[in-house]
């Protein structure tokens, strides 16, 4: 078995000697760069541990694991166009460093190179492959789209923002486990349930981005602290804030959601007093047990030797931690 | 042996009946509209065409067929973003009609739609079907990417135009034209002399298409003669005659070229003067011929009945006359 760090260092030694030679420099080199900026490998790991609960050998299914991480880097890409993000893991975007036309282009081509690696798998694999694969690459689109509209909206509900993070996040660690599983053989059975594994944890994980992106440190977190208040996005926290304030706590909100002019420390104070008092933390974090469990349950269902599985279960720990 | 009208009643019906139920709508309505304005359905007839060689019975092509029309529409939709064209086949483009972020994921996931119905395919040709048309996606993006560059460049020569919209047009032919092949079983040999037709088809297609831009008849051609004049786009004609003018009608050419304030009428006449003087259009005819011809000569050399090639020599023959 393969340990996290041992698969990350692989899966990252071949992505640094992936060759996109052929010109044009302008379409290849925006994706050498977006995916040279790093990131955890988080996706073709999943891929790759999967098949490792069947099989020792791992060498077919580097190939299409990094298709996974290549179209994974395509929808951050896009995204940034699409957000205006000026600055990922503290580099450029590519449309700020090119343009946004570069951007269009360079990830069009970056989600047909993705094709390119993923259709590398052995052909008893293709199609299953491809049917999880194309299923779950459209509802990532879905979800980014819910994601836009919900900017516009107002009265987004739980369930409905729920839907869209399983959508824009869980169903790719989802797709990713469930790929491995096929490719290392699994039965039917044992790949959807590392689907629903994975799909429990996406949504644990992306609660938790939630919650740290307001309560979090900002040292171990990464990034400042406060940015989903600043632009009112639709968390979670936001979400169930708005459903259980009552008359006046909710006119505070809106006060602050509608200010063009405001103090950023006094906003994100003043949001997070309302969130404390509301309880909206406790309840998020119960969510965020809730969908740990099921993850686990999931993991428990899966019919391999207990000590197989233990590399997800020590990445699970490190990911309710925080610490990979 | 179905015709090329038969065969494209048979896509207009189908893909009129396409469904594409799920919500988000946002990214489903610019995919119906975009593939209900229209268009020749030229690339799902090449398939089928290739494909009823070999086979009568059509049925399981049909959704690959489609599959390479919508990803035809999708290289459309993010062309026009990039471009900033306001409208396409007389009707407002995706970005217009909504906005660019709506265009730029909608194309997204009109691309992985495309995959989906690719896919579809019979298993024993879907790892082939799918190297032809990744590579030929792959080949389009590099076209878009050289169009672009040529944009801000003034040394472009002919061999680079002629590379340029090989990628950008002519492999796509070819690719239809190849999977349609393997789809009805053809060997290699008429399935590459299959690819090289469509591929030689395509550039007697695009330059022909340069032609008419600047000496077609407006009523025929369906848009306004001139443009790529006004937009000094690096056509065979413009590059051809930068290339034979001497120091005097290059000066005036680059003098037109340069201006930013001019009578539209005035500086089309003046650079058509220009082209017929240096008797662009006849070696940009002799080109057109040339790859006519030799389009005819793979069809010549793909191993089936004479009396089937009919369909085939007859799309050439309306082409050439631009009646299709």
């Amino acid at each position: 078995m393969y340990t996290f760090n041992e698969l990350q260092t692989q899966i990252q030694d071949r992505i640094d000697t992936l060759e996109f030679s052929t010109p044009p420099e302008g379409l290849f080199e925006p994706m050498k760069y977006i995916l040279s900026i790093g990131g955890k490998r988080l996706r073709p790991i999943l891929v790759l541990m999967a098949a490792n609960l069947y099989k020792n050998d791992l060498e077919k299914i580097y190939l299409p694991a990094i298709g996974i991480e290549v179209f994974h880097n395509f929808t951050l890409l896009h995204d940034d166009v699409m957000d205006n993000a000026p600055i990922r893991r503290n580099m450029s975007t590519v449309h700020e460093k090119w343009n946004s036309n570069v951007a269009i282009l360079s990830g069009d081509a970056m989600s047909i190179k993705a094709y390119q690696f993923i259709v590398s798998c052995e052909n008893q694999h293709l199609r299953s492959v491809l049917e999880v694969f194309n299923q779950t690459a459209l509802e990532v689109c879905e979800g980014q789209q819910f994601d836009m509209e919900f900017e516009d909206r107002t009265d987004v509900r739980v369930e409905e923002y729920l839907n869209m993070i399983r959508l824009k996040t869980a169903v790719l660690l989802g797709g990713s486990l469930k790929m491995g599983a096929i490719m290392g053989n699994a039965d039917a059975d044992d790949a959807e349930a590392l689907y629903q594994f994975g799909l429990n944890l996406g949504m644990a994980f992306q609660l938790q981005d939630d919650m740290l992106d307001t309560f979090g440190d900002e040292a171990v977190f990464g990034k400042k602290i406060g940015g989903d208040i600043l632009c009112n996005k639709k968390t979670f926290l936001l979400i169930k804030a708005q459903e259980l304030a009552n008359a006046k706590t909710k006119a505070e909100l809106l006060q602050w959601m509608s200010l063009e002019d405001y103090n950023p420390e006094e906003k994100i104070t003043a949001v997070k007093n309302i969130y404390e008092e509301l309880n909206v933390r406790d309840l998020a974090q119960i969510e965020i047990d809730k969908y740990f469990e099921l993850c686990l349950d999931y993991l428990a269902s899966v019919k391999v030797d207990e000590e197989k599985k233990e590399n997800l279960t020590l990445l699970v720990k490190r990911l309710i931690n925080r610490s990979v």
